[in-house]
């Protein structure tokens, strides 16, 4: 089969054929019809210190995709042949502390697919069955196919009620997007969204951010505040990785107020927690992939009734072959999600 | 002044002419511009069984309203002259266990206005400092004044999060509307209600539900479910105080399903606790009154950014001296909330 | 190998002869060593309404045990032979909306042993891999066989934080007695236990309760209210199933208390919901099950640091073949727990 | 009359003669009997850096207290003289969001006594109505003079629930003992302290501590996990302000834990938040001051049902005209909480 695969410890990626996975008696193996480009996948591109830490290869990578169900192990039940499905690329040892409480995403034994084991750029993938997530008709390829990182967003988003609340969002990429919209829908007072990319910042508004600004902007905490009663935002979402957007969030943070930290920050960061964290009596909150399920069903739920509208998010599309120029153009920093669909390969 | 009265112990009300109150050290005397009518007030007008246990004539009723500070008690810090306002109803002790730990709403020694003490159907009412709301400008008279059960809703709709959740909302008089567009607003998946009366019914979907239903629907259970992913809803509202709509809604409950009630049932509900709540762990909350005053922001902030709209609820506008006529017109059924102007009076 | 079965449809139980049972490949098979005597095992024995309805005889009673892995099914990782095991006895179907999101112990295709399928009064059970807990050596066995009621209890007590509150207690058997003993070590202000049963009463003093009623009592609400600041307890648990005791509880709750309903009452309970939940905005939660395995950790937790003391609760053991009197001990009435040691039989 | 005073923007404190307060209309005047030194007092003295900046002598100085009220204001009610009292030292504004929300303890425009307003180490002080505490006369003076130290704990550890789970505590100054003892007291699984000083490590394991560590012991983080299940404290009160201390608790954090930050770190710490924050999904809750009165009705509930031993953490006492000798004894480094008799002076 053809798969997207990090063959050496250097940066670049190829399209080229490996053998096609077989599914033990507790997997299903799936034909992957489109698959998401996360800023993971562009970290192994670019073969970063992280990735050079991580990855070991040869590895097939990625791990946002939509597919249907080609073959079901002996021991699935539940799982017919023929299903259309993403799954969870969190592959959780099942039997810890954490996995017995309804807590996977925090397992320490997780597996990730496209990190840990192979991936889903390529024409078949094997999952556990456990993981798998049956998508409903209504939902199609393009957005089902994003499942993983929207769950992102939406884990983030849900850590707290948003609903009349104001929500700064730092960060605007695709996560920081989805959470944009995704706080919009689940009735956010003000949606605020600070991100120096003038591109994305048009995303945002087109998302449904209620305000926009570049953290260049020297006015821009007159401006949070602006919207915010003058007290700083109630909801705090760190999505961009980001130090000095991490320090400005808390700053700007309202007393008593929420933060949820997704995006991954310098492995240093210097902050006045007195000022920041305790005097102001702040809850802050590591956010680690996405609740199992509670996390997918909500996605669901938004999507199926169309109360989300994640459209302008992904900004391109291409067909699998065409993978170089999809990482090339997120790579420019002016997109949204990429999407890319195997059938085209 | 001009006053709404009930003068006798018996049905119907006056308006006639009643001494101007005198605002005490810690109280605002306010000049009344809009008032709305509650269905306590018409349970006072017709004197059933509850109206002649609670209320001692004489009695000026009403407690929804908005106006302006006329003059402001020695004490008064805070609250200026010509300040547009609207107050929370319910005068707490101020120093029991449930006022000292922000629980005023359950505060046990709450006198009512319009109920244990002169209301707000008059040309000027005297309240203290304590409960006014200033209301800003951005919030016209026809919405600040039917602050209250507004907050009634809003208390009953954020008893739970309901982003992504059916919700299933029995009785769609006037607060239950406004508990259909809140939780509409607030990002619910599907919003059911359900009311026998049919132009109700028909303000429920203009106010954002997304199913509607006849309680004598012999298909009432399956379209439930069907809006409910076969499980029904996560969260149910009773707004109707109706027995039966009770236990429909415990019954329809999702396993693990949060219910908030606020309509008021007869004295003897009989109930199968052990299939409507224990079995199926649902968690059930009384709600009264508005929390102190968290409510009040929360209706404030869906008002001022117009996240939430009202205006098809409120079905009537009357001038204060044709209240006769707005009483007959609630009798009559068909009407969601009715506003008085005291300045047409 | 010897097991207590109902082999017909009629009241009483036969120590019998019995086919070993044959663990699936995710099953493993245990040795039984010690079972603890339920009330559900009282109803079968009874043979009343409810288990004529439930029970399809022949079937193996009991659902609390200790005992140890004798054979590992070909798919069974994580659980070795040897192993000393308990097991959540409710087996759940792993794939619905409630399994895939922390919460089996509401599936609607729940299997409970003993009850709908073969159970441990035995000397041999087989059960899924995945319901096994491994048992640590500083839990005796007498202890180790009523994880499953303790659990029941914990469930009870930590659906709302008790520590500095007054918890009211109804009905004083075996996981009453456990709620007072794990309500008293989780830091509850005071303890109170209302039970008819004055054997009980006073085990419910052993275990813990700071006061212990008699509902005859005259004086009872008085006394309640003197425990609890005059304003009645904020915790309320409902252990007996006795409509009386939980209209009384909830009476006597706190505005703005909390209620956990364990016991089942009679499917027709008739209540005053204005007064009794809705005023005083009670939130009242069905107790089913213990949470999985949430529940199992916390009660392991107590256990395994001497933080639980139940031995006074586990008032009589039995050796297997002694089962009868067991049940004439149950049926009796002045018993808390009561233990059988399967080696004995 | 006496009062000991800061009277010159240097170190040192004097007792000395000062005027008595006047209570305003809404104020009692209180005669004090004993008061508990703060580590705020400490700083005061030393006169370091935080001092300079925040203080404006002359001030008397010292917030936690007991004494009996001497006259009454003229609009307060629900006051009598007599009562024996004890006060919240934070006066907050009362009408701001925080303040009519029950968040008093976030209020922006705080006043707190001994620090922005004279203080009570002093015969006489005078204290809003509202911040009025009585106490009952089963607390004896000794304990009712710390309950503000003692709220801090309490805040903290009550910030999330620690029934069953194992908590770190770093720091055993008064507060870290006081939140030792409360700890025990709610039921804790295992609590672990963690103290350089010898003299304080022994009364940690009084105040109840399971597992007692020096920082510098090199087998530290093995003997925590010990303590924890292998996967490190479910909860982590940080009440020492040492950097060290705070990035050691979040390291040893489990997944999913919860950490409560009270102490004040240095203005700069640097952290690896995505390995101490992100990838486990902590929970960090700064804490600041005590739930306005929600704190103190829980220290209240403890102390009155003797549920609570603080003796052996007030390991001074000494009359007032000893202030000196009082706070040579504190910099020496080997004290709990000292109390000073005002009466002795």
């Amino acid at each position: 089969m053809k798969a997207i695969v990090k063959s050496k410890p250097e940066p670049g990626l190829q399209l080229c054929e490996a053998p096609e996975p077989e599914p033990g008696p507790d997997e299903v193996l799936i034909r992957v019809k489109a698959v998401g480009i996360c800023g993971t996948d562009v970290h192994i591109f670019k073969w970063d210190e992280w990735s050079a830490n991580r990855i070991k290869p040869p590895l097939l990578v990625g791990h946002e995709f939509v597919g249907v169900v080609e073959e079901v192990g002996r021991e699935v039940r539940h799982i017919r042949k023929g299903a259309r499905v993403s799954a969870e690329g969190h592959i959780t040892c099942g039997h810890c502390r954490f996995c017995r409480t309804g807590q996977g995403h925090i397992c320490r034994e997780v597996e990730i697919i496209g990190v840990d084991r192979d991936g889903c750029f390529a024409e078949y993938l094997a999952m556990p069955a456990d993981n798998i997530w049956p998508v409903p008709d209504s939902i199609p390829d393009k957005y089902a196919s994003v499942f993983d990182p929207l769950g992102n967003a939406m884990h983030t988003v849900m850590s707290q009620p948003v609903a009349g609340r104001t929500v700064l969002i730092t960060g605007a990429g695709a996560i920081g997007l989805f959470a944009v919209a995704i706080a919009r829908a689940a009735g956010a007072g003000n949606v605020v969204a600070v991100e120096p990319n003038r591109f994305k910042r048009r995303l945002a508004l087109e998302a449904g951010a209620d305000v926009v600004l570049d953290p260049a902007d020297e006015e821009l905490a007159a401006r949070v505040l602006d919207a915010s009663e003058g007290l700083g935002p109630e909801v705090f979402l760190e999505m961009s990785g980001n130090a000095d957007a991490l320090v400005l969030g808390l700053r700007l943070l309202r007393n008593g107020g929420h933060a949820a930290l997704l995006g991954i920050p310098p492995r240093e960061v210097t902050l006045n927690l007195p000022e920041l964290v305790i005097f102001k009596a702040a809850t802050i909150r590591g956010v680690n992939g996405r609740r199992m399920y509670d996390t997918w069903y909500q996605c669901q739920s938004f999507l199926e009734r169309h109360r989300l509208s994640i459209d302008t998010v992904i900004t391109h599309t291409f067909p699998f072959a065409e993978y170089a120029k999809a990482f090339d153009v997120i790579l420019g920093g002016n997109a949204g999600k990429l999407v890319m669909f195997v059938d085209g390969a």
